[in-house]
């Protein structure tokens, strides 16, 4: 599998938001029903080398993967959840959603609430938001004044240094939309009764705040970028075209760890020979 | 959405494992190619049901679902999770794999480690084993003495009847194989190198001990089944059988609890207003 979505939607050093069209089709299907035919073949991907990830693990093996995935309101984080994680077999998949921290969350490091959610080995891990949230809206609302939420950044680079030397391949996406196709997806929830509770209020808070936002993001995204923690910009103004893109990354990088199916432990004549002479009353 | 599949496999309150063929097929498709289009139906339902489940938790709802798996090794419980709750949005899942208990939790209470895993409002949660096994594995191994698991019947109906109280409705299943399939099925993961890891040379201890493990079973299912905790015994030699039969089993349980989208609590017209007069820079 060539990392064509990977080197396509990688973030670039100096990420400018305006340069990326939300709406762009910069490679691969050009319509829903081709990402459709695409998308089963990402599914058999995913999940076999899911499959194989989740069996080294039982072999021993260390390695996980962490999805983490960041946007504005409506830009589709929990579309990607059902539409990309949902193609692999929940047994070897853990959803963390990081809402607004509680109290006791509050008292401590900003990192505290997110060590526990690292994925175990053999685990796809999925960050519903993320510990970059206290550089986004921190920042954007001034919950921190600027030299604790600028610090973070090191300590952020720190922390996922540390998860990819354990063994976490880490891939973070940040799902770009435009207010445009916000303002429709927010009128689309009041349109429909199956939709209604989506819709918060705050939502249009941080909407009026969306240029500051756009450069929380960029620095966040210039900031923390690596090798071994890249982040990638999605065009998320069409839904077909994230969920494409996103089961895209995911494959290529799954198919580069290259997780493999444990040997066998035992004797497998003997074991055979057990089971054959095995009767039961 | 009639509650055909509850009414067929629902133990019966003098249960006989006997009596119950692990290939019946009493009710519902007959081949596999009927169940996969069967399933096709049974997703939707399942699908739809299960985010009104979670909307409505969103809006303040205490409901959730427990899926209790049960079942001699290679039995299925994997495969139900990866085929049938991989049938829905895996944000509103949440699945319990109960291993060997640790040093630690051998040192609480058997329902210490099993409480902490109660599916939380707008949850489905599977148990893949669960505080059965205290009355199984502790049994057949004489683990505990015969007054503690003995004891533990009715702890059981008094921690499940206490869960039913507050919103969970309780699906427990046991799946029903016969000793000649798990003979085929042991001996199918020794031969494939993609499911040999799969292979536990205790699973034969086990299966040596097979009539004990049926009363076993046959006690734990009549001692704790009630109308807020019922069993179901599934004819599990046919995988494709297994998966529409309890697929069916939690639809129909959805659609009886029958989830409902909470309404608006904003008013629609002022903020679609407000959406359309937010101007983004």
């Amino acid at each position: 599998m060539v990392s064509t979505a990977r080197s396509t939607f990688r973030a670039p050093a100096e990420l400018d938001l305006a340069e990326i069209d939300p709406r762009g089709r910069p490679v691969g299907p050009k319509d829903k029903s081709a990402a459709a035919e695409a998308m089963a073949d990402l599914a058999t991907v995913l999940d076999g080398r899911q499959e194989a990830l989740y069996a080294e693990a039982v072999g021993g093996g260390t390695r996980s993967v962490l999805l983490v995935l960041q946007g504005m309101d409506t830009s589709g984080k929990g579309g990607v959840i059902r539409h990309v994680a949902g193609l692999v077999n929940p047994q070897g998949l853990t959803i963390s959603s990081f809402k607004k921290p509680t109290a006791e969350e509050r008292a401590h490091h900003f990192l505290w609430r997110v060590r526990p959610k690292v994925p175990a080995p053999g685990q796809i891990g999925v960050f519903d938001r993320s510990h970059y949230e206290d550089v986004l809206i921190a920042r954007v609302d001034s919950l921190v004044p600027e030299d604790v939420w600028r610090g973070r950044y090191a300590e952020i680079t720190a922390f996922e240094s540390e998860l990819a030397a354990q063994g976490v391949a880490i891939v973070k996406c940040m799902l770009h939309i435009s207010p445009e196709e916000q303002a429709e997806r927010l009128l689309a929830r009041l349109d429909d009764p199956a939709k209604v509770w989506k819709y918060n209020t705050a939502d249009l808070d941080s909407r009026a705040k969306w240029p500051a936002y756009q450069q929380a993001y960029t620095d966040a995204v210039r900031e923390t970028d690596s090798g071994t923690a890249p982040w990638y910009v999605v065009p998320s103004d069409r839904k077909w075209y994230r969920n494409w893109a996103i089961a895209s990354i995911l494959a290529e990088t799954l198919t580069e760890i290259d997780p493999r199916f444990p040997p066998a432990t035992v004797d497998v004549e003997t074991e055979r020979a057990r089971i054959r002479a095995s009767v039961v009353a």
